[in-house]
């Protein structure tokens, strides 16, 4: 059997592609500590699935609080409506957007990374689904390696987005072949208790599953 | 007179080149917004100099707590001794390299000046002195830069090292001439209520005062 204790790092979330792709990561023989970040997003819930999943996969976990309170995102500020049924094929970027999220979480990532010695840092970053998030995108994350190496102490580290290209049924199936508890996973931008299945998180993991003719653990308990 | 309202965000430490920065901008017709981190740093003096500019320039101020418990350095992990009467012409990373503080820090300031609209980040790193802190480095600071903006939704912020090739001594230069307050900036690293004149950053300061032949102004309080 192959051992998994390869050091890395893992952005997780909770949700649905953060949880596959830790799951790609143990199969690799990585055992990634995981970075959990508290930016009073509404979908607090996510928080609670990505350390039941930590604790599952026995892997240690940080929880950073952080504070954007200046960005204008539906996903941290209560004033601004989490849009629901929007049109999924328009290429905008959509009001849950958060300015710099993924680069702040990445510095962190580089900082932990650089801190235990990990070469590798896992992020479930795609484009297919959510191409208005332009820090989803695969030339932002390689310019943004190689940038930042220039600025550490140890210049090899490696982001690692293997669903990069993937679309969310694809995603799935592969979350699937990996065995991950999808019931542990939240994806609804909500913030509800159950998922609202109308905002564009819910609504692209219910079409998802249901291409796949699968009904969504998490709907099933 | 120029008027001083051009939007911009400053990252401030409430140390010597941060101040001399701030002035710098100013004189350029900037009232940034300033980033002001406390990331555990023994020096926390630096904070409540950091806020004391702040109030004296009427700029507003964003004070964002971080927590990088996992870097192993003698600024934040009270275990490690902060290396005093070191030889400065030693170019290796000193033990008071925080991994990617300034990554972080920079990030914190991109996501700050998209969200109000700023276009100008300005930062008071410099080479000459702390050539041994790899994210002070001009390549990782313009590659960070234009990787960052493939990244945002707006792609045309730009970060502004007006320091980047001064020399300690340049710097309190520059600033004699804005007329930085001297008094309210505070350089040491050890944590103590006076500075400890034994640091690096004491001594690259006293040496630089003395080269002018002025008392550093902190001193004479």
């Amino acid at each position: 059997m192959k051992k998994n204790n390869k050091k890395g790092v893992i952005l997780l979330s909770g949700g649905l592609d953060s949880a596959v792709t830790l799951y790609y990561a143990r199969s690799r023989g990585f055992r990634p500590d995981a970075l959990i970040f508290d930016y009073a997003q509404r979908h607090k819930k996510e928080i609670e699935y990505a350390i039941k999943l930590c604790r599952l996969n026995h892997i240690d976990f940080y929880t950073a609080k952080i504070d954007l309170g200046w960005t204008k995102s539906s996903l941290t500020d209560s004033k601004i409506v989490v849009p629901l049924s929007r049109n999924l094929n328009k290429k905008d970027i959509p009001a849950t957007y958060v300015a710099g999220r993924n680069i702040i979480f990445l510095s962190y990532a580089f900082s932990l990374a650089e801190s235990i010695g990990a070469e590798t840092i896992f992020i479930g970053a795609h484009t297919c689904d959510y191409s208005g998030y332009p820090d989803c995108r695969p030339e932002f994350l390689w310019n943004f390696n190689q940038a930042v190496n220039l600025g550490m102490k140890d210049s090899k580290i490696k982001i690692s987005a293997p669903l990069i290209d993937k679309s969310k049924k694809d995603i799935i199936k592969l979350g699937l072949k990996l065995k991950v508890p999808f019931r542990y996973t939240w994806s609804c931008y909500s913030g509800g208790k159950k998922p609202c299945l109308q905002c564009d998180s819910c609504r692209f993991r219910t079409e998802a599953f249901r291409r796949l003719n699968i009904i969504d653990p998490l709907l099933r308990k």
